[in-house]
């Protein structure tokens, strides 16, 4: 976080006033020596960031297959250099090599289309929740946005249990990569994901859906409202997707058999 | 767009009511036959994309190199293919096998970092803006906002002109895709883009700014605030970076010579 003096204008008159912004810098994800990803970040976490990230794009199943993380700090921004057991290097490497295919192969588009498109994890049963409970899940977020309320410009994604509270919070200026870091803190922190609520404070995009669905998580609450294609995604992964969630109510999208009153509307 | 019917509970009541949602779909940018990049994008103004996308990656200098654009419909998404003329193919092959790098060359994260991170470009003198004029082009913003009313869950990114006023939107679920639809907006309707500025409705990040950039525009102000980063691109870009603007005031990050009365402040 940094302190800036902009200088400001309002309603006629100008001045300047200190803003606290949020810092973000490139990350490089550099398996076994090879980067295969680089995106901005807010610089905190970053070890559930690798962990997280790793897992949701199917590098690793579980953690005990990454031996090392380590995050250099060089002068464009931090190398995360993440050490995989052998097996799971060679299958990175074919998977490269897979994607990035023979030059003019014309089978490319739809390749790809179809990784990014993969269909979602299906999650188990999980819990039921009141539409009380789902009020205080969302607004126990608040408290916990520690960066967030300072700044007002960066996401959060809470994890938030029936007894045990917002057990888990991560912040980031991406809303992927706040999803990204609480998935890795919740299987370091060895947490039953499946029993409690992802909480988010964006919009709902199908790789927020993809993310969830990866960790197990049955219910997502979100502050904004979801894509047509999320709608879908959640719907095929069994996820209950509550969006334009606010402190007077909310709407529930998929799986309103998790949501106790609502069923039967 | 689509229509759902979505359960809702509202202080104590339960429903179901119509609402509106954003399509969303996996779009592939495929030169030449090899895919580049995929993402997920509102499915309109796809050429604009395409071309403003090519101009901002820095694939293409200008869209006569662009000989031909075909968005091809299919099962998992958009296949946006490009054909590059001969010398500007033979520049990207070259520039993927310079990423793609041999496996485990240690240098990758360097590279990828200082990709990422490259320094960028910069405007020149451009316009200058009395506080009004800022307000003004800030407002002007909403009426355009077709599908965002709808949905309240889209980005948009428009072109005001101090004597056109705005003459170009476009949205996108995304908010880089709806700034890379401007600029290919831009260019294919040979609008002098360093004249005008650019109104986001988003949270400011690198990327923003070196689309921005990359276009020639020297003023942008956007609704949400910056990162310290984008901050410090603005700064060496030449840009005013005007945020936080509301409908009575706005605060001035970068440039601010280029806003009246308050370059004294």
């Amino acid at each position: 976080m940094a302190r800036v003096m902009p200088a400001f204008w309002h309603e006629g008159h100008a001045g300047s006033r200190a803003r606290i912004i949020p810092d973000e810098v490139a990350v490089a994800f550099t398996y076994n020596q090879s980067t295969h990803a680089v995106m901005m970040a807010s610089p905190a976490d970053l070890e559930d960031l690798a962990v997280g990230f790793s897992l949701n794009e199917a590098i690793v199943e579980h953690p005990g297959q990454i031996e090392e993380i380590r995050a250099v700090v060089l002068e464009d921004g931090i190398d995360l250099r993440i050490r995989l057991d052998a097996d799971r290097a060679a299958g990175l490497i074919e998977r490269r090599r897979h994607v990035a295919g023979p030059s003019g192969c014309g089978l490319c588009g739809i390749d790809s289309l179809a990784g990014a498109m993969r269909p979602p994890k299906t999650v188990g049963e999980g819990l039921r929740l009141t539409p009380d409970q789902v009020l205080v899940a969302l607004d126990a977020l608040g408290p916990h946005q520690i960066w967030g309320r300072e700044s007002r410009a960066m996401h959060a994604a809470g994890w938030w249990h029936p007894d045990r509270g917002m057990a888990l919070v991560r912040e980031d200026v991406g809303r992927h990569n706040a999803l990204d870091k609480l998935a890795g803190a919740l299987v370091l922190g060895g947490l039953p994901a499946a029993e409690g609520v992802a909480v988010i404070t964006s919009r709902v995009s199908i790789e927020m859906v993809q993310k969830v669905a990866m960790a197990g998580i049955t219910v997502m609450i979100a502050v904004s409202a979801p894509t047509a294609l999320a709608i879908r995604t959640a719907e095929a992964a069994g996820i209950t997707l509550v969006a334009v969630a606010r402190a007077d109510g909310f709407e529930v999208f998929t799986g309103v058999r998790r949501i106790a009153g609502l069923d039967q509307s």
